[in-house]
C-alpha cells in the first residue's frame, strides 16, 4: 500500500510506539494493540487509531508483525534513509553526544564535532573526527549536511548558529542554555536541559 | 507585593524570559517589554501581559529593573531554593550532566551520580562524587533528594525508575532512549534526545 496521509499528533506519537517496539525482546513477532496501549499507557482505542492511520497489517487476535510495524514506521518518519547531523562545540556534551549509539537506530549519522579549541582536535574515542570550525563550510557541503547541534557557550551560540546557517544548515538543536532566534529558513529547537530540570524540580515541590 | 496566581502558560515562559535575562552583559540594569519581545522573537503585547501577571514593576519610558525582575521571576518559578538532583548512570551523558555548570544558574545542585560499574567509581573532574548504585536509598534519604535523571542504557532504565520512586524521588527527567511508564505519585519526563533529533531531521528534509 501507499502512504497515508496522517495528522501532525498522529506523527507526533510514531517516534514512542516505535522506541517501544525497539524495546521488545529480540524474536518478538507480533504485538497487540493492547499490549502497546498497556506498556505506554495509553489508551487502547487511540493506538489502534494511530496504527490503523498507517496501516493495515493488524490481524484480529493476531496483532501487529513487529518488524512489518517498525518498518512501517521507519518509512513514515523518514528513518529509513540515513540523515548526516554535525555538533558545534565539542566539551563533554558535545563528545558525549557524538559518541552515543542511540542515534543510529533513528536514521542519524552524526559524522563529526566542531570546535576552535586546538586542544580539543582529533578524535574520539570511537573514532569520530573533532574539527576545527573553520571547516565546517566545506564539510557541510562535501557531505550534504542540513542537521546541526549547537553544544557551545551560551555567549557563543547564536553566532554558530548563524554559521551553521550559512552553511546550508536548515535544522537546529540548541543545547545552549539560551534562547536562540531562527535565521530565516532554519528551524532551531531550543533544548533547555537546566530549565526542563528546574521546571520538573518546581513540579516535584508541588506533589 | 505578594505572589500572584498566575495561569499554567505564562509560567511555561517565565524560564524563557529568565534565560533571557541572564544572557543580558552584566551592568544593563533596565531592559523594555519590546527589547524583550524583539530577542525572544515573541508579540510585544505577550511580553508586556505575562511579566504585569507576575509584577508590577514595570516602568513607562524606563522598563524593568533587570535584576528585580530576574529575582522576581526566580522567586515564582522555587529557584531562590536550591534542589538538590542525583543521576542514576555515570556514562559519558551522565558526566557530562554532572559536571555542567549551568544547573546552578536555576537553582539545581547536581550532587553525585551513581552507577553499578565499579570503574566509574570516584570523582569527576569537577570533584562531584560517582558512587555504587547500592548507595543510592542512603544518599537519598541523607540529602533530601527527590528530583534523578536517568542516563542509563535503555534496557536498565525502567528499574532504576522504581528504585528511585522507592527512594523518594518524586521527579524524574528520563534521558535513556525508551519511553518510561512513572511509578505511582512520581512524575516522568521521557527526553529522547535521538527521537526529537529524528523529527527535526525530518522537518529538514521537508523544507
Amino acid at each position: 500500500m501507499g502512504k497515508k496521509t496522517i495528522s501532525p499528533a498522529v506523527l507526533d506519537r510514531l517516534p514512542t510506539y516505535l522506541a517501544y517496539l525497539k524495546t521488545l525482546p529480540p524474536g518478538t513477532r507480533y504485538i497487540s494493540a493492547t499490549g502497546i496501549a498497556k506498556a505506554l499507557a495509553m489508551g487502547e482505542v487511540s493506538v489502534r487509531k494511530d496504527l490503523s492511520a498507517i496501516c493495515d497489517i493488524g490481524r484480529p487476535k493476531v496483532g501487529y508483525s513487529v518488524s512489518e510495524l517498525a518498518e512501517i514506521i521507519e518509512a513514515f518518519l523518514g528513518y529509513d534513509r540515513t540523515d548526516t547531523a554535525i555538533i558545534a562545540g565539542a566539551g563533554k556534551l558535545g563528545r558525549a553526544l557524538l559518541d552515543y549509539e542511540g542515534f543510529r537506530a533513528y536514521g542519524i549519522s552524526l559524522a563529526a564535532a566542531f570546535d576552535n579549541d586546538p586542544a580539543l582536535w582529533g578524535k574520539t574515542e570511537s573514532g569520530k573526527p573533532i574539527l576545527d570550525v573553520e571547516n565546517l563550510p566545506v564539510f557541510c557541503r562535501e557531505n550534504n549536511v542540513h542537521v546541526g547541534i549547537i553544544a557551545v557557550p551560551a555567549s557563543a551560540a547564536q553566532d554558530i548558529c548563524s554559521k551553521m546557517a550559512a552553511c546550508g544548515i536548515r535544522a537546529i538543536m540548541n543545547f545552549a542554555p539560551t534562547h536562540l532566534l531562527s535565521p530565516p529558513g532554519v528551524t532551531v529547537r531550543n533544548e533547555n536541559i537546566a530549565t526542563s530540570l528546574a521546571q520538573l524540580c518546581k513540579s516535584a515541590a508541588e506533589i
